[in-house]
């Protein structure tokens, strides 16, 4: 061997097969792409979102579970918590790794019908529009089988840098918080929004502060950072606030429960 | 003049004096050393943070508003709301210009004891230990005097890319909407947090998620974004969550009110 010669360990191609072709299929079939794999078949009942994607990586199009081929690798169950079982139960064919990425769904939604079998999730909200840095999503792998898991491994990281083993009932718990930091973070950005819009205040404003406040909390613990009126029991400006919301009894009643959440000591003050 | 020779305008070093030593008069008295400005004074009856603050920024320092110097241009209440009015009653001085950078604070806290006054008010959360990117943070001036605020504006713009004149009353609802995504969130982000600690989860799992909700919801808008269990009517999944947090009726009640306010058609369903 040449002196800067290096050895390149080559991926081995594998077939991959999307059941769905929501957010969540997109993006993975995208990232998978990029990594050399190959996407195999799309099987959605959504002709139009299912062709498309299969035309985007040259992958065969069907509409039918009864139409999944048995030379996949691995077969991606990208669909809503509540189709998963249900749509097991329709897989004819043996041979492929056939696994669910949802947060919240038991892995014996699988394999109490069909194995070999998994969990692959990606800890992140996705949407058409938008390409996240995948390599810094981790990913949380789940399997009957230690010798499936080592390939569901494998594959996962070939797309993230933080690939960990979780069983099914702490993803659960994992999921609860990421719906509060993802989905109530929202709903709070949502109301923000309605306030800076209806006093002509352009929302971007908020910008800065709303990623420091996140940042801060990842570089620190967010238990240590609160700040603000209700911490500080500064009944002054959580009146006036409440003075504000007078018409709004919908955001007043959140308020309210928010500033006695992060201060017991307002509990009959409000 | 010669090729390549570029005319710099040079700042007017403003003499700036803090009556507070607190995180707010730590982090604009970095700003403005930096801008090329003097810290002049510094006023705390906290000696310790009050002498170390002068110190660093080789200032005269005094425990007592009556020592307040008149040769400053300008003076910053970097004080809790309630001790503003207080404290500018104090004031013996005629000259400087006198502002405070709270949030829910009239400007007419200063304007009814003294002149020439004025908002400065940066909409961020500053901590001793963390050195924000000044120039991302919008701040927001007030005065009742246009020459006043001219002044004020240019102070501004040596440390902010984004100075914004914004009366009283527009300060209040943006300071409700800062309180919203920044203390409410952080309440959130720690909830979260404790949920991932007592299942052996490591926070930063989730540091992906929640930055990517943050910047999801300004480069499109939050109210269009929403997605989870709440928004798609999945009882399953709520009710594993409740199931989850049976045990902690302080979340439990939380997780209700938003998941009813993120979808009113659960209101008669949980």
């Amino acid at each position: 061997m040449f002196a800067g010669q290096r050895i390149i360990e080559e991926v081995v191609k594998a077939k991959i097969t999307f059941i769905g072709s929501g957010n969540l299929a997109w993006n993975l079939a995208g990232a998978f792409d990029l990594a050399g794999h190959q996407i195999h078949q799309v099987i959605s009942r959504n002709e139009q979102t299912g062709q498309a994607l299969a035309k985007t990586y040259a992958a065969f199009y069907h509409s039918s579970v009864d139409k999944l081929f048995s030379d996949s690798d691995f077969v991606f169950l990208a669909l809503p918590d509540k189709a998963i079982r249900e749509t097991v139960q329709q897989i004819k064919v043996k041979g492929p790794v056939v696994m669910h990425s949802a947060g919240s769904c038991d892995l014996n939604a699988i394999s109490d019908h069909y194995q070999p079998c998994g969990v692959f999730y990606p800890l992140q909200t996705f949407t058409m529009e938008r390409k996240p840095d995948f390599f810094k999503i981790p990913v949380f792998i789940e399997s009957t089988d230690k010798e499936v898991l080592e390939r569901i491994r494998e594959l996962a990281e070939v797309i993230s840098n933080e690939v960990v083993e979780l069983n099914s009932e702490k993803r659960l718990f994992m999921h609860l918080a990421a719906v509060i930091v993802n989905n109530f973070n929202n709903h709070l950005l949502t109301q923000a929004e309605k306030i800076m819009d209806e006093h002509g205040l352009p929302f971007r404003y908020l910008r800065p502060l709303a990623m420091e406040t996140v940042n801060k909390a990842f570089e620190g613990s967010p238990s240590k950072n609160q700040t603000g009126p209700a911490v500080r029991k500064d009944m002054d400006t959580l009146n006036k606030h409440l003075e504000l919301l007078r018409s709004n009894s919908q955001l007043s009643d959140l308020y309210k429960l928010m500033s006695k959440d992060i201060n017991p000591d307002l509990e009959n003050r409000m």
